[in-house]
């Protein structure tokens, strides 16, 4: 049976990821197709110098993406570049001459992913982006097609592997944030510039495209606060495992009667929950719907296999779209419920809190910061001090029963008026998976 | 738009969750299909008693099946009777009349999945069977397409809930088999007759449909090595801790240079992997890809709800299949490899084994058991006895290095003529998912 003819463009981790298990896996998807996926066109920076697989020999290879984008005889187009300048050409191109389009790249697919969308539909071609989020977790395929049955109400991630490899680094060696991230950075396993890890935009980005696909909202990253994790110390560890919780970056979406909550900012989730088991640079989706109850994924969050299998299954996905002659089937961001499912501020946030705060030792304190609380109808639940401290060099930590962010930060803003603070309170959300 | 009309037979559990699902979530269903999902017709016995949603005031009512297999206005026949008998004719009449099929049924796709799979390829018509195994996780979706790319090397499963929630309720409160098993029967969790859950056949029904799937392979229930949990004792889960393990009844498909490995049988599993957090009444899916390495797959393993968003999920995709025109995608049993993954005999297995032993109190009993074990060319790892634990009461452990099936299973023939055992060793593997 005649082939589906596949262009590739940009072979960095992901691309020849990808690559390799076209080569080495080529019998098993033709198998699996009824028909084989040929690499007809590969582009890259510096495409001359690359050692490729044998069977790619008679592709064509070029610097120029456009002579992919636009090749007559290319069928789908995976655009592996990356970033929202040259990728977003790409795709325009792609969907323009009626090529089917699948993509890696979150942040393009984050911040534009509703118009692609939208011109994907108007020209009847398959738009598949299962790569962008969460590398080897075939969460798109569960949200889009697997559980699609089901009403969520609640989603959490974890969704940077860097993030999370440093938190259980944090966790299990009592290292600091910056030992830890630069030993990770020396590793390869951090950027050297880590903003967009630690900082949380990289999940965020990912969380944008997720509730997009479970809500059928159109949501941009604009629409999620977002904080990073540089503030997290070995004892915020040992406070939460005393309340037996561990630290997460996590990323929430959840179905309120007012509308969607969006966040992502480090929280407590119960050490009992499977989301707590995610170590290391694992990624993981939980999901609560209303009548299927909970259903987790888990895997590699990154990495040019977990990911190219992620782009692969994607290719054959499409190659049997076109086959069967269909365009794209389920559009995550164009089903909008007029509003139903709005994001809200984060402010509208309501759960228990943790507050970590660090003083100079003095009479009272206790009294002061109970009083901001009391101020704002913050009901104290704890007072904890780990055994052996003293107020001068370790900080002590109050947890308060549900509350919401904005009466929270109201008493932050109180207590930024009390002069034994040495630092601003970090308040984490204890956030509850069953 | 047009609806696409669905028949219903069989309104038990599983149907009456599912038809709930159809009448609340059917707002959403239509918004993510493009058209609505009608229900023309049902069938159960005893239907003039049922109390059914109102909002299928208007579609035909029977007790005989054939009216909604043989319906001319049905599209789509969702068999939810069970069984190898009627359920067997449903779904012939079905693919005969043209119509495609969404079954829950394991025990049918287990035995005659390959045939009924070549049946509606021939027919051009759809057959979906999410629901047939672990519930509310779509880990069909999942391994039809969501991570097609890859080449599966190994898939652990815990697959039957009642004998998970023995299990952990074994490990939990240290009661008996016997105790936990009664009490699940009379809070209902467990059967009448428990064998088809406690005896791992329940098990191997779904082990065979998932590793169809998996490796392309046709796999029928007699090809898998089957043992149950009847001689599982708190007292293991003792040993097993102290080994830093568990217990849980594994499902096994594994790729090995002779053919596929497959068994269903209680096995330790080391506590760090998250194949060990899965307590309760909850099903999991643990996969190894050469190209995406370790994911994870979890949720409830059965209810009305969680099964009923399976077969409404299949009813969707399959609608949009229908619409789009296009026959089935995906056969889990039609890609056969020639026997690349033949299934092999369970001696093949090679593990490192936990062997648990009861024996009355004399001289010199490590030495003979010891020996048997050399006299096979096994070599032992450790020997454990709980403290506080006399021969005479208290059963004893020896661990012992990889070693074959055949092997083990031939030191403890010789252990046989032993005179001082109580009772036959029990004999469990160590897998090690990582």
């Amino acid at each position: 049976m005649q082939p589906v003819q596949v262009g590739i463009i940009g072979l960095g981790n992901v691309g020849t990821g990808a690559l390799d298990i076209l080569a080495e896996n080529a019998g098993d998807i033709a198998l699996k197709l009824g028909f084989p996926l040929q690499v007809r066109a590969l582009c890259s920076r510096g495409i001359d110098t690359k050692t490729l697989p044998g069977a790619f020999a008679s592709a064509l290879r070029t610097a120029n993406w456009r002579e992919v984008a636009e090749h007559p005889e290319v069928d789908i187009v995976a655009e592996l570049v990356g970033g929202t300048g040259v990728a977003r050409e790409i795709v325009d191109t792609a969907i323009a001459r009626g090529k089917s389009v699948v993509t890696a790249n979150k942040e393009l697919m984050a911040l534009s992913g509703a118009e692609l969308w939208d011109r994907a539909i108007a020209a009847r071609i398959n738009l598949a982006m299962e790569a962008s989020v969460a590398g080897g977790v075939p969460i798109h395929a569960v949200l889009r097609e697997g559980i699609s049955g089901d009403r969520i109400n609640t989603l959490y991630g974890i969704l940077n592997g860097t993030c999370n490899y440093i938190l259980t680094e944090i966790e299990s060696r009592g290292a600091s944030f910056h030992d830890v991230l630069a030993e990770a950075q020396k590793a390869g396993y951090a950027e050297a510039d880590p903003s967009a890890d630690v900082d949380g935009f990289d999940a965020r980005s990912k969380l944008a495209i997720l509730s997009a696909l479970a809500f059928g909202e159109r949501i941009v990253p604009a629409d999620i606060y977002t904080e990073g994790i540089r503030r997290v110390t070995p004892v915020d560890f040992e406070y939460a495992h005393l309340l037996h919780h561990t630290i997460r970056l996590v990323c929430t979406a959840r179905k309120t009667p007012a509308g969607l909550l969006l966040a992502v900012r480090p929280s407590l989730i119960p050490q009992s929950t499977i989301l707590a088991s995610v170590r290391g640079a694992y990624n993981a989706v939980w999901v609560r719907g209303k009548f299927g109850a909970d259903t987790f994924y888990y895997g590699r969050g990154a990495g040019p296999h977990p990911t190219g299998v992620a782009v692969v299954s994607d290719l054959m996905r499409v190659a049997r779209e076109i086959r069967s002659g269909s365009p794209e089937r389920v559009s995550p961001f164009a089903h909008a419920r007029l509003g139903e499912y709005k994001p809200i501020p984060v402010t509208l946030h309501r759960s228990a809190y943790y507050l970590r705060f660090r003083v100079e030792d003095r009479p009272g304190i206790i009294a002061q910061l109970a009083a901001a609380l009391a101020a704002e109808n913050i009901s104290i639940d704890a007072v904890l001090q780990l055994p052996n401290a003293n107020w001068r060099d370790l900080p002590f930590v109050i947890t308060v029963e549900p509350a919401s962010e904005e009466s929270v930060r109201a008493a932050i803003s109180r207590m930024a008026e009390l002069n034994f603070l040495t630092e601003p309170p970090l308040a984490m959300p204890m956030e509850e998976p069953l």
